[in-house]
């Protein structure tokens, strides 16, 4: 199955404990259809400048990534610039240039008008809208969002919380949409303003799944919450993209399987944590541009031995 | 098997968004003894005041706690005020009276030196060596700490970590003990000072046990970490003692089979996450007081319905 992904295709400048790296591909729709096109086919939507020539395109191409739906605008793709100091948690933007980017108008090609899954990247709520309007017959939109869309661009996201069946964020992110500081509270609030489930990303400690109707995914009750763990690693060399990696991960495997039972959400879960592992072993897209299938269901098993009671394997991977 | 705790009986004052309680019964040795005490026997050793009379001495008691090692001292019984705002993670101490504690001195009881199991609660470490020491037989040591002794007494510290099988302390004091900032490099470090495992809590995102040893608990190999979940509440009535909660139905688990395999190891995190849960649904140990064995059971069945991939039970005790 196809999933359509609208969001940014950008370069990074990023500075970390464990170096500094200079416009290295990156954006959300970057990481996330690297991350989902090791489980099913994917789209992209965007816009890139100038400056994204063969080698960046190519590193979509490689992993079978569809990109008639980037666009080439004159000018300079958009630049983020940030760097992690002791909290690998949470990034300081020291810039944010748009370019191209600041006019961005999805145009969605013929040829991705059946795709059977949306992804709604961290973008204006506006385009968000637009594109799912445009796309009436998805089986399922998921989406993501961040904190300047929630402070002041409330109207037009409520209108996208209205049409997601998941959306994804962070614990920062929850809490401000909900204005709730428990989370179970935060949930309940943002799923009464739309999506059947939300799913909370805890960075380093896992993830959490909230549900809102016993029909998604597929049940006689409203199911309880899932609780999805983190790897603990050594060694985080870049969190930038974990987050979309997580969801490409997640999304990835969902739209890889027949149905959307309980139990593939919960594994998309688990494959969500395991993208977002390897992302942040280099910097950049460098690691999820050559992930192996077995090293995905190698650490895929990992995850289970690490959060499973009957799992014993003693140290595979570690 | 029977465990002994040594530690502080004590009264709390705690407000929180949920009301205001004065000096209801609490202590580490308290939350911790209470949620053992439905796993296995329990022996306390403490130092309390005159105002310790009958009906907290009943506390224990009816849960069979063996109270022949509290030490009945004139003057006031230790007594901590605090307070929670927002953020439930966290307390605010407003108020630490040792009283009668600030001379506490361990007397472990004939009748008490043959308990398999030693937990040396969060007390001064100088203490906490002394009562190791006159109890050269047991099975198997664990024991806690807190930022105070971290910072402040650092020497008789390090001396109880050489003699622990296990330290339970949260994230931050692992940071602070390890000087690290990454989970992973901080428990390598904590564990090449002495414990064979360090279990981390995390509060509301679960814990995660790291072991040093492939001896313990039993592996042909140094285990993997173990992430246990948390429950997501939506109501945290007062979380004063959650982290010895943990500790009692995690130690008292243990204790209560016969050989610390791994499975035993993970199932007693789950069930100290499981007693955490309790603790934290009324105001000081009023909830610890009266649990049912089958709500611990049942609840014991929701955490791994909650972060097992193929359990789905739908939505038993949501």
């Amino acid at each position: 199955m196809s999933i359509l992904v609208v969001g940014s295709v950008a370069f990074d400048s990023i500075e970390t404990p464990h170096g500094k790296v200079q416009k290295c591909l990156g954006g959300a729709a970057t990481h996330f259809a690297l991350a989902a096109s090791y489980f099913t086919d994917v789209r992209v939507i965007a816009v890139v400048g100038e400056d994204f020539g063969p080698k960046e395109e190519a590193v979509f191409t490689k992993r079978g990534i569809d990109t008639r739906g980037i666009e080439h605008a004159p000018g300079l793709s958009f630049h983020w610039t940030g760097e992690y100091t002791t909290n690998l948690n949470e990034a300081k933007t020291l810039g944010t240039d748009l370019n191209v980017f600041a006019t961005f108008e999805p145009k969605i090609p013929e040829a991705y008008k059946d795709s059977e899954y949306l992804f709604l990247a961290n973008i204006d709520p506006v385009l968000q809208a637009r594109v799912r309007s445009q796309m009436p017959n998805v089986k399922l939109v998921c989406g993501d969002t961040m904190n300047y869309w929630i402070a002041d661009h409330r109207d037009a996201l409520d209108k996208v919380l209205k049409v997601l069946d998941v959306l994804l964020i962070n614990d920062g992110e929850a809490k401000m949409l909900s204005g709730e500081t428990n989370l179970v509270k935060a949930a309940e609030k943002v799923m009464a303003a739309g999506p059947k489930s939300l799913v909370i990303k805890h960075g380093e400690y896992g993830a959490t799944a909230f549900f809102s109707a016993p029909s998604f995914p597929r049940m006689d009750a409203v199911p309880n919450p899932f609780r999805a763990p983190a790897l603990p690693l050594a060694e985080v060399v870049d969190p930038t993209g974990a987050g979309d990696s997580f969801a490409g991960g997640f999304y990835g495997y969902i739209a890889s399987q027949p149905a959307l039972t309980p139990g593939v959400f919960r594994r998309a879960l688990f494959y969500g944590g395991v993208m977002g592992s390897f992302a942040v072993e280099r910097f950049g897209t460098e690691r999820l541009q050559d992930v192996r299938r077995a090293e995905i269901e190698d650490r895929f098993r990992l995850f289970k031995e690490i959060s499973h009671l009957d799992e014993h394997m003693g140290a595979i991977g570690a």
